[in-house]
Order: structure tokens, then sequence, then C-alpha cells
């Protein structure tokens, strides 16, 4: 028994059960190779690679399994170096830097790896999927990239960019509704008027466009694929609940974070990267945050609060760390890669079972 | 064919469809018992009734339908009356009762009917369902409504609130989603931290409570009922998807923007009541919210606008109305609540259909 749809048939997956790429850390080789075993689509959360380290990691998937799996890239946007927003945001940064025993990096040349060069390793190494978030891309970028044999997919988190993605030729898109952890992908209008639930835009998207729609927020188990096929969408995207995974490379006090918090302890904030993103409240959060339309934008404030995050995780200090996870998060567990595909498969078709109308 | 749980037997409908209590007008003695005599639950919302007004609709529903309701109240909280704050919110509201050519009421006596009055008519009346929003009701009264025949039904916006209300002695918790139009049920922690997208606070709470949950947040449909079942649900309360029917109270100004409005022009707003509630965003909301910091709290706040509200209806003036409505507007329809019962009703088992596993 599968539960196909033509999200499945065009990823080349047995199973409507995308990983969610999360760019920083957990989505290891390992994990990208065995969530792809299993019959989902592993995915690399690629955006922080330098293009040499995003070729070994492909290369490592590609020596840990045959099947399909994605990469995902961040799409550049313009943004403005204001040394004034600098300034004040390592002002704020000097509190955590001291308490970590920590010197202020020395300044910084570039904020962000080259997308162009990213972009030219999906192509050179054919990466079956290429998921992308923030933005569109143009239209002659999306048939290279099809051209080349990768299947497309864009990331909306309201209809009117579920269309423009569309427009723009992808093949899919990944509906992210609120609930989702980490980055939101908005990337047209207000990010406050962005935070659309998930059951509220998937069945919206998936009226309004014609490519396969990927729901993606607040799903952690079989219940949540069942309700997201039911919603009209093709498959679901889970990040929070690989996040514990034995394979995640998510640091041990992230892990514990995400199995111990509650759907009430998450917050979107710019804290972490100067981008709306949601994650478990911790002292990081709170504090920088009641600064946020102070601070610089993504990547600026990604790239300054770098080596406090960095220390914070050798430290084993979670109260610094950037802890992305999803209002689902009571659900997690720990787990392996597999074992959960399995599992999210079998409850997905038990709920569906027990809840068929039986025939007259 | 139908779909029974425990909610719908201790309800003792046909459908696992509750039409949402929606204080203000919508909810008119026509729509709760067109909705009670489709199969579904019909509710008054009752929370700005005088008793003797609630009393008449009381009975004005039961010569209507033979079939069981429900009344909905709001839970009375302690607030502080403020004369500055009063002030300086009637000082924002000239500009209003400037253009709408109305002048500012007296000096109000009372911000809210009273609670113990309101309820004293339920009991009296032995109105078969009562459900109440904001906070908790003592257990003394939540037994006396039980033994006096009332299903009693609460409101949680978290897992928490869920579990606080199940103590004191309810018979079945509302989960409202952060997609739900209308005042948010938020009785414990801060309103920002409980805006729980639906996906997310469903499961999280079927897994935590022992009573039936009922989904409110995003439900338009079959598919969205569909969906609610499979997350462990065991009705769903809808209210926007009532809100353009023909039975509904809605002005009509409020109908035509329910039936134009798009997923992201909501907003969470105290601009209205002085309690955080969703409505579709009009010169009203955007231009009072850049004060909500300075508003006083819930009821002044509602009383302050009444006679602005009601000019605007009076006047077809859907900038200055209160548009309360949820994230999954695009899919409101003109239509009537049979209509839609049905539709919501083949939609759900359609879903369900199309995708349970065959057996092997």
């Amino acid at each position: 028994m599968a539960l196909k749809t033509r999200a499945t048939e065009a990823l080349g997956i047995e199973h409507p059960i995308v990983q969610a790429p999360m760019a920083g850390g957990p989505t290891t080789p390992e994990l990208v190779a065995a969530v792809s075993n299993a019959g989902g689509l592993g995915s690399l959360g690629a955006a922080y690679l330098s293009p040499e380290t995003l070729r070994e990691q492909v290369k490592e998937i590609r020596d840990l399994t045959e099947r399909p799996f994605g990469v995902n890239l961040f799409v550049p946007s313009p943004f403005e170096v204001e040394p004034e927003r600098i300034q004040r945001a390592n002002a704020l940064l000097e509190r955590y830097r001291k308490e970590l025993g920590i010197e202020a990096p020395e300044e910084l040349s570039s904020f962000a790896e080259s997308f162009e060069d990213q972009l030219e390793v999906v192509l050179e190494e054919r990466v079956p999927v290429f998921s992308f978030t923030y933005g569109s891309l143009e239209p002659e970028l999306v048939a290279r990239l099809k051209e080349n044999g990768a299947t497309v997919v864009g990331t909306a988190t309201t209809v009117r960019e579920g269309l423009r993605l569309e427009e723009d030729g992808v093949d899919m898109v990944v509906a992210q509704g609120s609930e989702a952890g980490g980055h939101r992908g908005t990337f047209l209008g207000d990010i406050r008027d962005a935070l659309i639930g998930t059951m509220a835009l998937v069945p919206q998207m998936v009226d309004t466009l014609s490519v396969p729609v990927l729901a993606s927020g607040g799903i952690m188990d079989g219940r949540g694929l069942a309700a997201a096929l039911v919603l009209g969408a093709e498959a679901a995207q889970m990040g929070t609940a690989f996040l514990a995974s034995e394979e995640s490379g998510a640091h041990s006090e992230f892990k514990r974070a995400v199995l111990e918090a509650a759907e009430d302890e998450t917050a979107v904030t710019r804290a972490f990267s100067g981008r709306a993103a949601r994650a478990i409240k911790n002292r990081f959060l709170v504090e920088v945050g009641e600064h946020e339309e102070e601070l610089p934008p993504f990547p600026v404030q990604n790239a300054l609060t770098k080596d406090v995050r960095a220390a914070a995780q050798r430290q084993d200090h979670a109260e610094f760390m950037s802890l992305w996870a999803g209002q689902a998060v009571r659900l997690a567990s720990p787990t392996n890669a597999a074992e959960l595909v399995e599992s999210v498969v079998e409850g997905a078709e038990a709920a569906l079972r027990d809840l068929a109308p039986r025939p007259m």
C-alpha cells in the first residue's frame, strides 16, 4: 500500500514525505540519505554551505543512497549594510560574547555564500530535486534547472506567492503554514500578513494552483500527513519531526530543547538572522528580540551572530543557540529517520482507514 | 453514512459540524435553527445579548427546531476602568464619529451585560449545549449546568488551557487554532504565545486531553472537516463558512467583504473590542490598531466603539465595521446553512474515500 500522488511520481519517491531542508546543521548527509532510503525525500539545507562543502555533502549523500534527494538554497535578495545598525547589533551581542568568553570577530568581509556558485554546484552535480526559499527564480533559470534534470520546488507562504512561483515555472510549491519552524519563506508583502495556518493555507493554495502543493507546518506524524493529503496536498514536508532523530546533526542540547518544548513556547523572531523565523524561546530570542526593529537585515544579522551561536554550540549553551522548531513540537520524539518515515506512513493509513466511509 | 464520534453522540447531532457562536449579529435564531435542522449544531453567540433578548432568541430557536442547539457566553474577567485610557480612546474615535456624522454618546454606565443574569437564562431555559469563551468556570458551576441537562463546552487556544477546562469538568473542548476568525479565547498566558495553528494544536490537544476535542480555525469545507477528524478531533467548529450564508445576520457589506477577502488580508487586533480578535483589515483596524497598546481593555473598548460600529452598519460603511473572519476566508461562498452542512459532510466523505487505503 502506498499513498501515491503526482508529487511522489514527479519526485520519484515511494511515500509522500519530504524531510524539510534545515540549514545550519540538522540535515547531515546521513539524515538526507536515510530519509531517501526509507522511501521519502531527504533534503539538504545547503544555504550556509560553501560551494566546496556543498559538493562534498552531495557526494556523501550519493555514497549513502541511490535514491532521489533534494538540495535547498536561499535565493538572495538585495540588502543594505548600514554601519550604525551593525554597531548597535554588535553592542547587543557584547553581553553574550562576554558570557561565552569570546572576542568580537574582525570586521566581516562578506555576509553570505555566493548563491551563483552554490547553484553552479547544484547544476554540475545534477541534483535530482532543487528547492529554494525566499522569492522566485528567473524563469530562464528554472527552465535551465529542469532541462538539467532537476525537479524544481519553490516555497510560498501565501497564495499570491504560490501563483508567482507557478508562473516562473516551478514543478511544485511548498505551502509553508505559520506553524512551521525555521525561516519564513515570505517574499511578497508584509511578513505579518503571511502567517497563515496550514489548515487554512493548503486548500486555498490547492484551489488556486495547478502544480502539486506540498504542505508544511505542524505536521509531525501520520495524522498530520493524512490531514495534509485530505486537504489536497500531495505530500507533507516535515522538519521538526526529524530534528531529534539519530541522524540529525542538531546539537544534543537543541535536540533536548525540541523534546521538552510545548506548543506555546516558540516565537517568530528576527533576533538570530535578521529574517523572521520560528524558534523555541530562549534568552537570546527574548532579549535580542526586544530590539528587533533596530537589527540589520538578513544575511547581515546572521553573519554577526554566527560566532555567538557557534560558541554556544561548543559550550552546550542552549540559551544562545537558534533553536528552530515548529508549533507541533510537543509531538517530537527521539527516533531514527527510517522508523519515523515508516510510522508516519502507517499512521496516515490507519487514520484514513479508521474514518473512511464504508460502502453502503 | 454518517461520521459518528463521541462528540456527535454527546451533542445529540447527526454530523460532526458545529456552527461557531459568533456574537454581534451573525448567529440569528434562523441560522442556529437551520444548522441544527440540517444535522449540525447551531450555536447562538449570545455574549452581547441582554438576558431578555437571549431568552427571546432561545424561544425563537425552539420555534424553528426541535433539535439540540448551543448558546455561547463570554466569561467575564476583572478589568480596570482608567479614565485616561477612555479619554484617549474616545479621542481616537472622534474622526470616525465625525465621518459618520454622529455625536459621542453620554458617559457609559456599564460596559457589558451581566454574565450571571445571562447564565440564569441559560439554566432556566435548559439550553441543551452551553459553550463559553475566555477562561474557566468554577467546577461547581459546570456541575450545576451539567445536572441541569446541558453539555458544557469550553474554548482553549493552548494545551494548558484545555487541561484546565478538563479539570473544571467540561464535557468537551474547542481547540481554537490561530486561523480562527473573531475573538481569541486565550485566558492563560500571553496572547502572542497562543496563536497556534489548527494543524499543530489539534493533535497536541487530543494527545493530552481525555474529553473530545472540537477543531476550529481554518475549516471551511469537507476537506477541512476530514482533516480535523483524521487529526483526532471529534467535530469541526466552523464560523467564517456560515458568515455569508442566507440565514446569517451579518451585514450585507460584511458578507461582501468575506466573499472578497484573501487569506493574507486578516489580522489579529484589539482595535474594536480591547481583546485580541481576527478580522478582515479595514481602515478602522489599521488606523486604530496603530495605537493598540494605549487602548482600554475588553469590555471597555468594546463599549466605546459600539456607536461607531452601529452607525457604520446603518450607513453600509464596511471600513468601520468589525469584519470578524478567519484565514481561510477565500473559501467562503454565498450559500444557505442546509446546503453548506450537506456539502461539508459529502466533501469530507469524498475526501476520505478517495484516499482510504484499499484492503490488501
